[in-house]
């Protein structure tokens, strides 16, 4: 109940503290009958893993799901899907300089006061480590949606733009630079920014943006939980983001209806498509297309003046081996938490109509 | 089930179509013990009314909410408050050309294609008209949590913007205008510019921006259930919201961690708040900022090329009477959705302890 | 969210108090394109109406059920179903007697130490005239699983009990008389004592059972949403009941294995049924037959020493029309409450499998 | 979504069939502060745990649970609790007989129907063994609501009944024998009737009562979430459970009004209890009392005629270590589910009135 699901048919729950034994999840409601590509789960974990590349934190984790329930013989039952990552890379001691100080836009200072209480290492709850699970439950819903292409990658870093439209991309290209930016030299431009960044003791935001395509048109629910709600929700659960935006986005809100208008063609797609894949909440056939934009990672190995949970002045100093840029990690995660809207609203439909 | 209620302890649940005999809903949650003010209700209620200044659609809709449960003597009893708004300007008539058409960037469209059927009078389901029992339920909820003052106000139209920080802007003028815009310079040019836009045919985007002030530190779930999460989904799903940012959103992406980091004051408060009052998805006693995205409305007073449901090609032509800007009408839509999002995590934090 | 909703797919939540303007309710998640058969809603309604024979309360309602949205020339739209019953009977004044005073047996206390306030208005929420709109929903959900045939019936009052099997009944016959029990002899027993009971001042209490025939294989969820559990939970939910059994119910708790076991025929039917047509929380295809106990009405025509609300003794004395026992009048609920939860699993069960 | 989860506030989700490498569960929603014994934990688990006793199956379980989230330096923070259980006693070659085989009265042919498929080893997710998690999630939940003293027995074995009110028992006895009985006299005729039905290869029925001692009033939610509907259908959800009634149960439908009311002392406490602590779904502050019955174990150590998933007729015959009467080894688990509703409405109860 207390925020760690989200589905309403295809369910995740997960669990789990960055430095406890162990995270894990939940999925109830996958159907049954789904023959599980573990290859193509392992993938995206590996993704998301940290210490994958030069530009991302060094820090090593063995990531390797356990599946304990729900698979018989490669074959989801219908019965809830029980996983776990452990936590092979432990060092408790590492934190204990944390354990008292509030850390500059961290979340240390909001679970004491929500909790009274809270497991300092690492972050604990609130550290991206949980996303892990979701990128497993991400995988599985992927299979379930086979049809639907999901493509997230690095729209930006900093104030390094891509300076095309998404359709002149080429997604193949997305895992062929460690930034995960399928423009070649957007890319480049952008992991030495990364670089320069790190070298300086800092860390850099950036933008993701997703495309979903082949969605077939009535996956969405009217009024509260809209197609572009629930994406919206789901972006802005994750570590570090801050704004969402899908179609035209911000820039509608500057436009003319005559403008923004997509127009028909016969076969019911759309002449242009501003819009953004949904109306009313509802798939319309065309590509959806979201950004999602994600604040700079908030350790930085700089000293910052802080306080302790008595109001004491502390000097805060990043230790160990963090990102300096949270988003080309955060490029599966993205898809992860796409593929579980898609997946549950596409069972969902499946009772919209009596016959 | 399907969409149609908000919340987890202070649960909202809309019901009704623009031209059926009444919109209506049932809060079911809400505490015993608040004294309604009904006046209050009325007010925000004819914020959102169409007809209620030379801007805004001049269609008359003498909305007036009747509670039918929950309160007794004019208090809540902690039974479900239900509620109906009678549609007492239905012109079924004027709808009947629209009854093959898809209206271009409208739902008619996906209505169709998800559940075979639709009631094509003025939008049915899909018509902002059930945003005042959004309205209303916001207007209960702002009651529950008195102490917190939400403040939402136009911050663009068009390419017109405020050029100031909100701390600069003093929230006792956003109803002196007919834009709900707090900023008069601002406010007069956007208003020439929706008038403008009007005389047209056309329509035109924008933007509002929301500050709630005095939210106490701990509010917000963990993981999925973020605070910013909620609020983002609760504002995309108002009707032609393309966007939502929290804190430093979209130009947060931008920026180096150096510069983004909140420090902190020995009372807990923080220096800057690019945060927006929002620390790991739980609430830190900052104010709360957030902005959001509107399109142009689809409908326009211009003839537009569009197909039937047999896929013919046919011209659409706005009648009728709308809105040229959907902002002004949108603020209270706005305060309410955060007003529900901020209750229902403020009972939520009743439970988060033992004691 | 504080238990006025049932179902999770086909989700009813009710409103309303006995004495308010109206009662109502709102049906989320009813597929779209069934033709509504209003004479059959009607005909329900009909059923559980007060006053419509000698031994049942003689109090007049007329009960009407107006829907609000959700149907469009007839038929679902796959948007809620909203809807009213007004009360038309409303004699506030009648209850003035009870405003501070405790009625034994009553949830007069129990609402007033749960919220420190109540509608003393003849009951307020936890009248039984909610039921209402249980039955409205339920004739609706019987519209969406109409192969499946539901008959409830009265099979005991007070020590009167059918002393035969179901199978040897003919429940064509049930609404032959004014008890709605299909075996003619004891409906007249069961008259009988009703009638004396009344003749007394007092009520007495019975049983319903309950026979779902034609019931597909495969509907339930497993562990805590067990067909049976929820079935269970729907009936415990209807005013006045103390008990639940399925299939071998109590007595099947005195039995042994070899005996209780159901042995299965070659096509998946079993010879015997003492499971009651559910294993493991889902259903086989065989008939699904409960009972459920009420207990006598507590408004009793006798003078009764109680306290009021500051712990006093005072005299309550049954005023008005009530009934001098529940059972007839239940049937129909105890029906609606059985569609619901079919009607649900029915809706959950097409997820169940990825293809 | 699909049926694994229990409770609204106090949620817990178990995950797991009987033969994979673990079972498990997620308790979310548990507040954070609770500091935690472990070793109640256990004993809970202990009392559950097979080959225990002469009378329960001889299988060895070494059940232990490791707790994986949720708990930090002995506390609760607020953060989901994550456990496992590992099934140490996985002899998945046992159940190769049953593969294709539909043992009478298991879920073997349900669970095909429902999903296609199914983990035929040892019942899969059908086994009672996924109570284990129940009672983990239970014992937590006992401490949260510490001073409710909640007291489960065997009340009857077959037809041998205790023939005392349950005031006249001395709980401190229930685990006195291997019955948990806690009327010597009684448990020693159960325990002879359990032994002799073993020797004849057959299994019994039982029932079993469970009393709640200082629950304050107030608990329950009105209309569909009765406090008693919560408990029927967490009973109901038990493996092996057919009936479930609460206060007067099944008597009370035979009984009159003047009878079965409850009148009230002074203090607001009842001079009698037909009402078993609940009025209008609410506690009273009465003791809570329920019975709940169990049919005989399906798997009998005689030969059973049966059919394969063709329809083949096969011969089936019980082979391994079962209980020959479950009643016993469910004590702990009524009272766990009992626990796990009084602390879901314990918290929800926090937010009945606004101040």
């Amino acid at each position: 109940m207390a925020g760690n699901s989200f589905g309403k048919i295809f369910k995740i729950t997960t669990f789990g503290e960055s430095h406890g034994d162990a995270i894990g999840g939940v999925i109830d409601g996958c159907p049954a009958g789904i023959s599980i590509d573990f290859k193509a789960i392992n993938a995206e974990i590996q993704r998301r893993k940290p210490g994958q590349s030069a530009i991302v934190t060094q820090r090593k984790e063995e990531d390797e799901v356990k599946f304990l329930s729900g698979i018989f013989e490669g074959n989801t039952t219908g019965t809830p899907i029980g996983f776990i990552i452990e936590n092979t890379n432990q060092k408790s001691k590492d934190y204990s300089h944390i354990k008292d100080l509030y850390r500059p836009s961290h979340a240390d200072y909001t679970y004491d006061k929500k909790y009274g209480i809270r497991d300092y290492r690492g972050g604990g709850r609130s550290s991206a480590r949980e996303t892990a699970c979701r990128v497993v439950a991400g995988a599985i819903a992927k299979q379930l949606i086979k049809e639907i292409k999901i493509n997230a990658f690095v729209s930006s870093v900093g104030d390094i733009f891509i300076d095309k439209p998404y359709q002149a991309l080429d997604f193949t290209k997305t895992e062929s630079n460690l930034v995960r930016c399928p423009d070649a030299k957007s890319a480049q431009k952008m992991e030495e920014l990364i670089r320069e960044t790190r070298k300086n003791g800092d860390t850099v935001g950036g933008t993701i943006t997703c495309v979903l395509e082949n969605v077939p048109a009535g996956l969405g629910e009217p009024v509260f939980d809209k197609l572009h709600a629930e994406l919206g929700k789901a972006m802005l659960s994750i570590n570090a983001v801050k704004g969402f935006e899908y179609g035209s986005g911000f820039c509608g809100a500057k436009m003319k209806g005559s403008e923004h208008n997509d127009l028909f063609n016969p076969d019911g797609s759309t002449k242009t498509n501003l819009s953004g894949g949904v109306q009313g909440g509802i798939s319309n056939g065309m590509d959806i297309y979201f950004r999602v934009a994600f604040k700079p990672v908030a350790t930085i190995m700089q000293k910052q003046e802080t306080i302790d949970n008595k109001g004491k002045k502390v000097i805060a100093e990043g230790k160990g081996r963090h990102d300096p840029c949270v988003v080309p990690r955060a490029v599966p995660i993205v898809e992860a938490m796409a593929a579980l809207v898609i997946a549950d609203f596409w069972l969902l439909n499946k009772v919209s109509k009596a016959n």
